[in-house]
């Protein structure tokens, strides 16, 4: 089990997304996802937010939102299990200059191109709650061999 | 490092609480707190928040908030050091009959009068923050033998 954050930062229409095309034995390997990582130790979600975003991208945030928590599952039961609790944010504000980050290549897509991308299935669901700007969710995604097998939105199975 | 979910009931003026005097070693024994309990093992907020409700209360719960995260971290650095991710909730909607808990007794108290119970410092605050339901808050509280040395919310130091 792990607590990690993952921020879309918005520049008008589009988002600072990553391509992990870096690393290697990543679960996120070719996706295209948002910045952010795991909690150090004693972390509050807004110190491990504004850590992994000035280490990836550069950038100190100056205006963020707790948009959603994320129960993410992935292949329970099995070695390659994964639970991640995600704590979801978008950002607004910035400051500093975009830098070369080793864990993938950063890149600002259109809003509505990201949704073309090669994404985890069900970003698809919390990019659209962040695009409509919807108030704090939970969300709870289930996967099997990287296939999107439930959504719960808040309660509510929506897939 | 763990996460638990911590559910306020409100019923009127009155909130739901519980006096944790009946387990021995518990990081609560003697204090008023709201119900809930530790994540099991996979489980999303609100899956976390309905097991738990029941289990201590004998209730359903059929309407409830997310109401914020409080990052808590209790002697960082020595043996007793505790750190844990609170989901804490608000409800305004229940079936059923309330039972006896093995974990406390169970009372209604005006939420004018909870302020003057046995509770951690800390939780004065977020009690505050739920009477005037704020949107959705990130507060982290730290402690040192019980006393209260930091309180940080949505990132600005507030104690």
């Amino acid at each position: 089990m792990g607590m990690t954050t993952l921020c879309y930062i918005e520049n008008g229409d589009k988002w600072l997304m990553m391509h992990r095309v870096i690393k290697k034995n990543d679960i996120n390997k070719d996706k295209w996802i948002g910045v952010g990582g795991h909690f150090e130790h004693g972390e509050s979600p807004e110190e491990c937010l504004l850590r992994e975003t000035k280490e990836e991208t550069g950038l100190t945030l100056t205006s963020y939102r707790f948009a959603g928590i994320v129960t993410f599952l992935s292949d329970l039961g099995t070695p390659q299990e994964a639970i991640e609790y995600m704590c979801l944010y978008d950002a607004d504000g910035y400051e500093g200059e975009i830098k070369t980050c080793d864990e993938g290549i950063l890149e600002w897509v259109d809003k509505k191109d990201v949704f073309g991308l090669e994404l985890w299935e069900g970003d698809k669901i919390f990019l659209d709650l962040l695009m409509q700007k919807v108030p704090f969710f939970s969300l709870k995604l289930e996967y099997v061999k990287g296939e999107l097998i439930e959504a719960v939105l808040d309660g509510e199975r929506i897939r």
